[in-house]
């Protein structure tokens, strides 16, 4: 990958690496916020204007962690295959993404260091579990109401983060009533139906 | 709420009322990892010992200005009622409590000053829609299939999140083959069942 713009040799490919691991272990070990490109040129021992040249900026960093941490293409390859059963394929080889020894650390470590502070964490875990799944739970009857509920919560907390927190589309210009006919059933089977 | 254990009269409720205010003015413009007591207090116009009085630290205040802006009650209000619809009576109510002109914008403020910095929101954007939906749409026959696919990657995120970054009991501790029954066939409504 050696543009052979200039005549200094950078060892391109390498040396992109080392930038793009130590502003992994920055990410993750620091959190986003206190992530720097001086740090992390600091810690690959390069320059900071190489830093830029290949990622751009703080976000070019963590947008090439984020999508070198999770392998899409080991996602991508349950699509192929019968289309009524793609729901369970696709649920199970994403936890199995998340729980490799291989790629699950890196990717928690990653979406965890942007997504929240320890103490944070420790809030809306509180939050989640004590104040929306518990009181549901106690309305649910028959085995495990507190893993109904907190499926529940787990749920209407991914479609609010997506929907109201990042703002992606199409969800974002979907109506309460859309989405209510399209989630509400989901939660509903949570609840009370037959969960295997 | 006046203690009387001590001579000075605080006017507490209003007092702690005027401190939260000032938390939540500088969680949601400052964000959670730059706001300080030091900061909340000279804002409310009071002195740090007393922010520390009411709520402790930092994480007190947000843990109050989280609790403060869900309205639980509300939301609690429809638990009572046929357990068969209250799937679909959650999460409307669910969605109505965030998108509310009296509660949204203060729900929304203070989940996203938590859960990302603006520039780590557009990066999980892309990502959601860029790398997990789209190829997923692209699978998919009918109307909507753009939809489909966010709704789907919406349950998968939010049950992601809540088990491997919030590590959300019992959610942390169930298996994969647990999840995988229990979320599969949600997903698998979302990418062909019938969303109404």
């Amino acid at each position: 990958m050696e543009t052979g713009k200039t005549g200094r040799r950078t060892g391109s490919t390498q040396t992109r690496d080392a930038i793009l691991e130590a502003a992994i272990a920055s990410f993750t070990g620091s959190g986003y916020a206190a992530t720097t490109i001086r740090g992390v040129a600091r810690a690959a021992d390069v320059d900071p204007a190489l830093v830029m040249h290949f990622f751009g900026n703080k976000d070019g960093l963590f947008d090439a962690a984020l999508r070198g941490a999770m392998p899409i293409e080991e996602l991508a390859s349950v699509l192929a295959g019968d289309l009524s059963s793609l729901g369970v394929r696709l649920t199970r080889r994403y936890l199995e993404v998340w729980e490799s020894p291989q790629t699950g650390p890196r990717i928690r470590a990653i979406v965890g260091s942007i997504a929240t502070t320890p103490a944070a964490a420790q809030i809306m875990r509180d939050f989640m579990s004590g104040a929306l799944a518990a009181p549901l739970a106690k309305n649910l009857p028959g085995q495990h109401p507190d893993r109904r509920a907190i499926l529940a919560a787990a749920q209407l907390m991914g479609l609010a983060f997506a929907r109201y927190v990042l703002a992606v589309e199409p969800l974002a210009s979907m109506t309460v009533e859309e989405l209510t006919i399209s989630v509400g059933p989901s939660v509903q089977r949570y609840l009370t139906g037959d969960l295997g």
